[in-house]
């Protein structure tokens, strides 16, 4: 007979949720990580080893204090130090329940209704999706195979300005840009930085897949360079496990007091099993573990690659080759509108990404779309984009030869 | 130097969070548990088992679906059935990050600005901020040693009725009633039910300590009685570990559909090892675990009763002995302010919740307060209300008399 009251919930919700009936077979969406890299051994050890030192704090609510689990702060101020070269203290960082809260909580604290920001015209979906709710104004900023584009940056930031619209913050994802995969170089930063300064814009800097480089190197992070404009997030989703929910934030203590005492609005600390045993197995293991993850998806990405261009052939207009990370940017030709292929190609067990979704202007991207390969095996790669060039074939003609083959409707 | 751009920051913020600088001594605040009973061999084990099992299945986000891990909603329907009697399935359960999220979640699925809600004149405290936050006006309604008043809750409907401001629901804590302590007996539970249908108001079951009890039996849950009226959240905070942020919401699926819709905007799923080795520990452990702890719990409050008895004499005009749980109410003489306490408690290593946060009426409870006694020792209880009396006798003059000795400055 259902619940009595439904007419007096309230009125903006989001959907209701549908029962869920499990994960599509061909499952190319999402921050999903290779499953075979999950060090259960060794996380089974750090545990045992965790809970027989410190078990007993569990008794309290943020045992080491609002920022989170002692140890896990320090193994981030030391994993800071060596890759992206900032320096600080583990007093400087803030644990959070993923890197989205770490979204949420920057943007407690820098944002109003109808405040502007600037974000990158390809860029992270959630972080899309949470300022949209907020009701705070969008403005996209080109890219190119460094990142943002300066010049163009440059009078973006002159345009708002004149119309009295001064951004809050510039979101940036430098380092393996989200969904391009690019790095942004240490000149373009410094460059960056100094836009920052002459306008007046504090930069938000997110660095989620910063860890798994492989291809170049891997520039200081802006935080690193000028910590009184940056705030800078990063995670352990995509280094070890999304199901974890642990990420992090760095700054400023003027800003850090008040993520924090925006956090004790939002929950009373994050998850202490996950913070202490991702603590005691990464302050050995994080460098082997990386290393050998990295390798993995470099691997999955060229399989990913290979099956694209084989499957696709020159119906791919565009590939961003990525130098790290989890995910294969695409632009199909303008004919093609992926938000068509949703539908049909669940049908046939395949999950993808589609650029609207990814976009600052959603509709100028009906023809891009993002494939994850970390949580895929190599042979799904290879069957699930034969079959997702299939649907496509179906729905629009396009691709149409395959492998050489002209294709033809199954 | 600091940060470039504090005049960016949002105009309402919390303020800004201190640096951390430890816990108090004498700590009788928030929910914090007994530090030995927190089970760090069985959790390690648990955790070592769990991880053997499904280790790689921490690649995915949400790997069981929105709702969690499929083990510890399994393990909530389970417990559910034999305290409560609650008959649910694992697909009526959402686990949620601490109760707290459970509050958030129904408050965002049930209220706006300016609507009215009906609280117990006593209250958690963190449902109160959390209300105050979203702007929604509080009723308070009396309670006695049986919990809400069914006759001066008729009448608060009605009136709120005719005034056009019918309330979204009536947040009860029925099962040790926060600060109380009381249970609700079954007969009242059917007359508040007998209410909500009448005056078409759903009903908000918090049993955050229901699993806690020692006086009496354990009536079944109003969610139990009327699973279309009620919203029913509980929490492993209290029977395991605040640190581990683990709670749950269970509903009717016209609201669960809901819930977990706004979960998915507030965070992208709970820990996923807190789950997994809390569902592995209590499936086996639930019933020895929480015996033990229970039997702790009670005798450390009689340590506390003692000591405020001794302590406090006469100077206590009512204490709520609980009938379980971790807390204890008191209400001392009017000419005292326990609000003007904190910062001198504090001084001397003590902690304790006043009672103006803990009600509706804020300085209708100015001479009430909560002592928490789980966490410290029972030494620590017998010095630190002894070091409480102190500090309340300089600062009021009361109590003159401890153990019937006249008190004196120090």
């Amino acid at each position: 007979m259902g619940f009595a009251y439904t007419n007096l919930f309230a009125r903006e919700l989001p959907a209701p949720a549908p029962r869920w009936t499990g994960f599509p077979k061909y499952n190319f969406i999402g921050g999903h990580n290779d499953p075979v890299h999950i060090p259960a051994e060794g996380l089974a050890a750090a545990a045992s080893a965790v809970l027989r030192r410190r078990g007993a704090d569990l008794a309290m609510y943020n045992f080491d204090g609002p920022q989170g689990y002692h140890g896990l702060r320090e193994f981030v101020a030391a994993k800071l130090a060596t890759g992206p070269g900032i320096s600080c203290a583990a007093d400087d960082v803030l644990i959070t329940s993923g890197s989205g809260q770490g979204i949420d909580l920057v943007n407690r604290v820098m944002l109003e209704r109808d405040d502007t920001v600037i974000l990158e015209e390809f860029t992270y979906g959630g972080a899309l999706t949470k300022l949209q709710r907020l009701g705070v104004k969008i403005v996209g900023a080109p890219l190119d195979e460094g990142g943002l584009r300066i010049d163009a940056l440059d009078r973006i930031l002159g345009d708002l300005a004149r119309k009295g619209a001064a951004p809050k913050y510039i979101y940036t994802i430098p380092t393996i840009q989200n969904p391009t995969g690019t790095i942004m170089p240490r000149e373009r930063r410094e460059q960056l930085l100094e836009l920052s300064r002459r306008h007046g814009v504090p930069i938000f800097e997110d660095e989620c897949y910063a860890d798994l480089v492989w291809a170049g190197d891997r520039p200081p992070a802006l935080f690193a360079l000028d910590p009184s404009r940056v705030v800078h997030i990063g995670s352990f989703s995509k280094t070890l496990s999304p199901a974890l929910r642990l990420g992090y934030a760095v700054a400023d203590w003027q800003v850090m007091s008040r993520l924090v005492g925006c956090k004790r609005e939002m929950d009373s600390g994050t998850g202490a099993l996950d913070q202490m045993i991702v603590a005691e197995y990464f302050t050995t293991q994080f460098d082997p573990h990386v290393d050998g993850l990295t390798r993995t998806l470099e691997d999955k990405l060229a399989t990913m690659v290979e099956a694209v261009e084989q499957q696709f052939g020159t119906a791919v207009e565009k590939m961003w080759r990525p130098k790290g990370g989890i995910f294969l940017w695409l632009k199909l030709p303008d004919a093609i509108d992926v938000r068509k292929l949703v539908e049909p190609a669940a049908k046939a067990g395949i999950a993808f990404n589609p650029g609207p979704e990814w976009a600052c202007d959603g509709p100028a991207a009906k023809s891009h779309l993002r494939l994850c390969f970390a949580l895929t095996s190599k042979e799904q790669i290879r069957e699930g984009v034969a079959a997702f060039a299939q649907v496509c074939f179906e729905e629009t003609g396009i691709p149409e030869r395959s492998d050489n083959v002209r294709r033809s409707a199954v």
